[in-house]
């Protein structure tokens, strides 16, 4: 077969592959990770690169104009090579990337900040058993079971059938020397140890130990692939949940799964996802996945209903149960998940319907649960999960911001990828905005971070005012009368990627009041309800991906964020995959873990006599109580 | 004397007999010769009638159900007039059939003398849980874990993840009242407790439980259906084990097993069975299989490892080592059993290779681990497994009979169904045989009891010497030099059902007499090692269905059976199959099984110096030493 070298201008080294490779392979190779939300199949046009020299051939240019095509874009998944090439990745594709996740990571430290005792489960051991004779005719079970009690004092451990029917053939294929890896649970637990695996001794290298931390958001699924030994996490990897074309929020999949005949639809899908992704670490890594013994999974009480096909009908009705929240150790043959069948497959606790096992995951990442001082800890997506405490309280409530942050109920409404209007600043004289897109191209639409900036903006400007009203009388095209409502236009058609106007209108404005208040009613009632006063929050930690790219200072200025000097908000990315990484690796955090969702005090809002009132409160810009939002009102002023 | 008039339905005439004749004298009165294999002792079960209408006496009702006796069936030679008689004879296939095994019995009453009380570990509860509200939000299965801790004392039971998933919607279907059905294992088990199933309460009665018994033998599998409350057995049912058609022994299913491309083969031929089986015991009773919540399994250790398609090879490569004799708990889910898929299935220990759980079953259930007189007792199949000792002490060996038994592995030898011959007399003046045919029609060849009998009988004869050579000398056509070797014609070609001469050849004899020389030596080598002379052996006990049907006087003359008086021997039925049932229904029982494996001591006879010479001074008839058979030695000098 004949070979090419390819190089990419972002790429360490250039690549050898055959002819007939696709490009997204080619990458693959490189440790570059080009995203294909639509499967490589040529539609979606989101993995475009531009190849500098070279002969390739392509399949298919769906999505290209002609001129594209002659400057030497091309997508990377329809292009096959034919001869040595050079690519180019477009500058945009490397910035919306970062925006998901750290996909072209190829092998980071565990955290900064994290250090700590590698204290887990998963042991590996060599063995040396006795051969049997005619004096001792002892079965090859028990046999085993008597070497493992002499070594690391095991007495029954657990193991399953196919693990059974290998035995025999292990021992006598490794000469009566084997390894054995085995989960072997802290002595207080209830839990029993687990045979997980028997290999022959061939060499004298030692068999290695993965685990991987699973966080399954509404949105987007993240896995990171951890050496056992090391705690080195040698792969992250994220991807969209294929559980949105069913619906954008937890209620609207949880409808979608009551549904008859839709049954398992939602659990294929999220596995589908978890599976790719953990098929792709192992690539990058260059292990199998049979060699990762134990999985951590964190998610919201919905995701992990889905995942087990638990119906989660129950979750969106009153008053809003759950199956289970604290569910007993499963193998990922039970699960469906593609490591070593036998592995274990550890779902960390959830607290409620709407407090997730990403949040008890999250109050232990964040380190809420051992700090001294008054701490607030949020994760604001579809639903606001709010924590107050210290580690010797702590109260949580969910309040339900609907998906406006996320950009979805919003007539331009768009997820945080290409396209998107990221940022906003409007000019206070003219009224003219000015924008950011992500992957720098012509806009298509808003995404959670936009609506806010925008929001922010038109609020100072006074183009809306403190009720959330379009003010019809400014001097400016910008501001007219849509087909339904009042709106203001953010882009012109001319000016954006579909040739439609960009607008917010007045209802865009009602919905993103009403989620940024029922967030600040959440935490607001939350420390009333415990007596402690917002003032007295020493610090506020904000948690998940979109927590990462908003802008404090407008969050503010709406209202969603509460009126503190800067230094007291910390933006920790996703500390439900984090928490679910520490449990992998320390099983006393996995203790802590349970400790915490054990200890949170959930507090239901909507049994909350006050809770009303703080809403209908805070449905104002930034706040109907101006004077708590000192610094907010000083610009108004000013 | 008064006399009574005797009507059969076969009969010609009714016949006039005196009070206390026995119904084998009046039907031999009218002409009618029934069946006493047993020689009229009313053990073997074999001259079974019916009383039409009359007035008679039974003496003994062994071998009979309570059933069975309401609906008049009654031995005929232990049962005497006392009126006027009306009798009908079972048509013959019935008897054919109470060969294989009782599967005319509807019902059965718990097995006579083994009445004990039912501690069982399936138990059923009524659990009213306290309905959610906004004030309680705990999950569905934390609600019913705080239940089951209340009324059960059960902490974290396990649960499968089918069941999880039915969980939310039994509790709101039975509005918050629901049934539980739980195994709760012994205070003393490591076990842990099980929820099996939960049912929504729509009415006041009390669901079911049902368990089962089953028995793996190599040739015939045996299931009895138990209300597990009553302990009552409502079925038994038995058929042919369908791996037959890939070997008759256990050995040549080992090798067929282990051939490539044959894997799970011989686990599903034997599922196919059983579940055929407990389908047909269900029908029988009219219940549903998933209300069977419990399994308790026996077998040898190949059946029971090709059951759970765990490679059966190294249990015939010296040194003849099983992969698992203790087996974990399974669920039905997992062995593939069509009871309730959450079940549990406990499948009985083994000791050894060829020592399997249908011996530690079989040990419980004869009694012999809890007498107080020296015992033997023996299961006598295509091996022959003996255990001896008393309450005190077992030692056990198994010694490789081969199938000849079992009418395998012989020139015209046939398994005992219709068409075999079952029985054989022989004229010492004219060597010509009398037979009896199993089904009454004609022969198609001979089963084991029918080899036994001829083996017998040609050499009580003279036909045979004690070496088993055929004398060639004598005047008779029936005596010749076949194809390959000397044989004696036991029908001739136009009194056969295939047309072909029905013979035992020289070959064939040599099998018999390695047969019953193995198992002779098995027991005296045994008897030997411990230092107990077979002398001070005080009862025999013999379990299995070849057990149920030979002739003891057959088999002592042969050298089979050892020279003691008829009271010595106790023929048990399958012993395997009934101490699967003590184990069902009494976990008390279960550990006793359990200890009676562990404190067995397996002598391997292979590796004793004496089996040798044992076994060649056995290859004569009876024995190179008279002295050991002298109720023999007088038939033959007499």
């Amino acid at each position: 077969m004949k070979m090419h070298t390819v190089s990419f201008d972002i790429g360490k080294k250039p690549v050898e592959v055959p002819t007939g490779t696709t490009l997204v392979e080619a990458a693959k190779e490189a440790g570059i990770e080009i995203q294909q939300p639509c499967g490589g199949q040529g539609r979606c046009g989101r993995c475009v690169v531009k190849i500098e020299k070279g002969t390739t051939r392509i399949r298919s240019a769906l999505n290209l104009s002609a001129e594209d095509i002659q400057k030497g874009y091309t997508l990377a998944c329809q292009t096959v090579v034919e001869g040595d090439v050079s690519v180019s990745i477009p500058p945009q594709e490397k910035i919306q990337r970062r925006l998901v996740s750290d996909l072209t990571a190829k092998k980071v430290s565990v955290p900064e900040g994290y250090n700590y005792t590698i204290h887990q489960t998963i042991q590996r051991i060599r063995l040396t058993i006795p051969p049997p004779s005619m004096d001792d005719q002892t079965d090859d079970w028990a046999r085993l079971k008597r070497a493992l009690r002499q070594e690391v004092n095991i007495d029954e451990p657990q193991i399953s059938l196919s693990l059974i029917q290998e035995i025999g053939s292990v021992l006598r294929e490794g000469d009566w020397q084997v390894s054995a890896v085995i989960n072997v649970p802290s002595q207080n637990s209830q839990e029993q140890a687990r045979l997980i695996a028997l290999y022959p001794i061939h060499l004298q290298q030692e068999i290695p130990l993965w685990g991987c931390a699973i966080d399954i958001g509404t949105t987007t699924v993240t896995v990171w692939l951890a050496d056992l030994i090391t705690g080195e996490v040698h792969a992250q990897v994220a991807e969209y949940n294929q559980q949105i074309s069913h619906g954008e929020d937890v209620i609207s999949r949880i409808i979608f799964s009551s549904k008859e005949g839709n049954e398992g639809i939602l659990k294929g899908l999220v596995l589908e996802t978890i599976n790719t992704l953990i098929d792709r670490a192992c690539k990058r890594v260059k292990i199998r996945p049979e060699e990762i013994y134990k999985a951590t999974v964190a998610g919201n009480s919905t995701m992990l209903h889905l995942l087990m096909e638990i119906p989660a009908t129950n979750i969106r009705l009153s008053p809003f149960i759950t199956t289970i929240n604290q569910f007993p150790k499963f193998t990922a043959r039970e699960v469906g998940l593609d490591i070593h069948p036998d592995g274990v497959v550890d779902i960390l606790p959830s607290v409620a319907s709407y407090v997730g096992a990403d949040i008890t995951a999250g109050a232990f990442s964040s380190g809420i649960a051992t700090t001294d001082i008054n701490t607030l800890f949020m994760d604001v997506g579809t639903n606001g999960e709010i924590v107050l405490g210290t580690k010797d309280w702590l109260v949580t409530c969910a309040c339900s911001a609907g998906p406006a942050f996320e950009g979805a109920g919003v007539v331009n409404g768009m997820r945080a990828t290409k396209g998107a209007i990221e940022e906003v600043w409007i000019d206070g004289q003219t009224y003219e905005p000015n924008i950011r897109v992500i992957g720098g191209g012509l806009p298509l639409g808003l995404c959670g971070s936009g609506l806010l900036s925008l929001l922010a903006e038109l609020f100072l400007a006074g183009v809306v005012d403190k009720s959330g009203n379009i003010n019809q009388n400014l001097d400016t095209p910008r501001v007219r009368t849509g087909e339904h409502d009042t709106e203001y236009v953010v882009a012109w058609a001319k000016e954006t990627g579909h040739s439609q106007d960009i607008v917010i209108t007045h209802v865009d404005i009602d919905n993103l009041l009403r989620a940024k208040a029922a967030i600040f009613a959440g935490y607001t009632v939350l420390a009333n309800s415990v007596g402690v006063p917002l003032e007295s929050v020493e610090q506020v930690l904000i948690g998940g991906a979109f927590g990462q790219y908003i802008n404090v200072e407008k969050a503010v200025e709406i209202g969603l964020l509460p009126d503190m000097p800067w230094e007291t908000f910390h933006f920790l990315g996703n500390t439900s995959v984090l928490g679910a990484y520490h449990a992998l690796l320390n099983h006393e955090s996995r203790k802590k873990i349970n400790e915490i969702a054990k200890r949170m005090t959930y507090i239901e809002l909507s049994a909350d006599n006050t809770f009303y009132e703080a809403f209908t409160s805070a449905l104002f810009l930034p706040h109907t109580d101006l004077a708590l939002f000192p610094t907010v009102a000083k610009k108004m002023t000013g």
